[in-house]
């Protein structure tokens, strides 16, 4: 069993608690209360596997990791409300390095309006940040992965590939003649797409999942949970021009497999995408269609990528964090 | 700045969202809900610091985080519902043990009826296990460190110390003719007071902490909260019969410091201890007043301690983690 996967291999059968409505399997966990659900969901972020001093500085360490939670939050339509962090803090570490890391936190939580409600700090080898994030979303509003159904575009926010493209420029990967800063500030401080996925709160139904892994392995989650085949084209695929630059092998690696752009993946019903495109334009993010879902029944596949002329299912090769 | 108190020392001036009850400060965050308030804690432990393979085998491991997460909720008067695991796993780690911690949890999640709803794992140095729990508390009846009162009783449940005993004897630090698998038992397994906790719910008011730290410096932490002094009397505080066997520096040392016992201290109106007694009768645990509060004007002390006809402020030396 891979380690990684540990936490989905433990989903209980039943849930004790009838609160319940959604648990381990998706980006956040969905508990019924009166008037409207809780979300919430945790994140964990190691030195020397997500980051590095030498990659990510401490006040983009705290950006990143409660960026990635919000991300999560977005993934399930929800609205933040609070955050709690536990740092396991190596003896060498010091104060202003942790109080870096907290500023980073806090210059996010100021942007979406959010409380650091607690946590707690205790002595270890490794800095180890780990954020729980809390959130509300309306009754039966939460964009789970298993909405999508036959018929269904598929859309992506923004571009993709940007954030292991500033990766690799500041592991002198790679050299760029221009741009360096707009992909280095990608990786560092990305964007989560609250308001958009806040802006689609209207609508029934709409199947989300955020770009932690890359687009190969988020798409095969939709497709698995929602037992549907998804379609994509590879023309359609949005990436930075920037990144037409690279050798081909890269770019489609970048863009398929490379992880933390912490864009949205989703579906929506047909008839609901120029909504979606007018939510996109309103908070001045890019959208595009890259696909469509289909029945899986004679697919044999989760994600079948079109290029060229072939249609053949794109392997999810995922992300391999590298510092 | 100690690093352990770094979080204490990130509370913000004042919440942004209107829901945060109490923020950094207590045993758990408490936001207003409809119809009740939502609690929640987050606790770390780290391999090396708060256990070792030697004293605690993974199933422990799994079992104390929880447990220690379960207590902050009793601490606060909270029905806990729901909790979710990130763990930090070093490579050498298997599966097998993997699945004991996980066994740990569950079997004591199952006891209070509670659902494992969300995680992370992610590959690491050194094993770090961290809960977040939740709960539901009613409405003002979160039970807050700051609302004790002059002329309250102070109370303990249990007997302090038998975790620290417990792991001594782990340690080969101290041996016992008898009892040793009850004192290993109290540090491997401590038992959360929820249900205690809850029987209190009818009180209008009750200040409650959980000893994880030992009484000296819970006791300092409830008077400081509430601006009063506490008056603890050394006779009154509960030790079991074995540990009196022990060097006296020791005993004071094991039941003052003795950390993890995951007892409850309060104070309550004198009114309402006849009620507190009872509590504790019904759900057949020992509890004994060891004190009162009174007004803080004049003795420029958080906790004093009478003992032997002197009455001295009560050093709050904490416990350090030994593993």
């Amino acid at each position: 069993m891979d380690e990684f996967k540990f936490i989905d291999s433990i989903t209980q059968d039943y849930y004790r608690q009838g609160s319940v409505v959604k648990g381990i399997g998706d980006d956040a966990a969905i508990m019924r209360h009166p008037y409207h659900d809780i979300v919430t969901a945790v994140d964990t972020m190691v030195d020397g596997i997500h980051f590095s001093k030498d990659t990510v500085p401490p006040f983009y360490v705290g950006y990143r990791t409660l960026a990635a939670n919000l991300s999560d939050m977005a993934a399930m339509g929800g609205l933040p409300t609070a955050y709690m962090i536990s740092l396991v803090v190596p003896k060498d570490y010091s104060n202003d390095e942790l109080k870096e890391i907290y500023q980073g936190m806090d210059t996010l939580a100021r942007d979406y309006h959010i409380d650091l409600i607690g946590g707690d700090t205790v002595i270890g080898d490794q800095l180890v940040v780990t954020v729980t994030i809390f959130g509300t979303v309306e009754k039966n509003r939460a964009r789970l992965r298993s909405h999508a159904k036959p018929g269904d575009v598929v859309f992506v926010t923004g571009t993709l590939g940007d954030s292991r493209l500033g990766l690799a420029l500041l592991l002198n990967e790679e050299t760029l003649s221009e741009d360096q800063a707009y992909f280095i500030g990608r990786h560092q401080q990305p964007t989560p797409r609250i308001h958009f996925a806040r802006e689609l709160s209207s609508l029934k139904r709409v199947a989300l999942n955020d770009v932690s892994d890359g687009i190969s392995s988020e798409a095969a989650e939709i497709a698995k949970a929602s037992h549907v085949t998804l379609i994509l084209d590879d023309d359609m695929i949005p990436i930075h021009e920037r990144l037409e630059e690279l050798d081909e092998d890269k770019v489609t690696d970048y863009k398929y497999n490379g992880g933390e752009d912490f864009e949205l993946i989703g579906t929506v019903p047909i008839k609901d995408f120029p909504y979606v495109l007018e939510a996109a334009k309103k908070h001045q993010i890019k959208l595009s269609k890259i696909g469509t879902v289909i029945d899986d029944e004679k697919t044999n596949a989760h994600v079948l990528l079109s290029k060229q002329g072939t249609l053949k299912p794109l392997k999810k090769s995922g992300y391999t964090h590298k510092n």
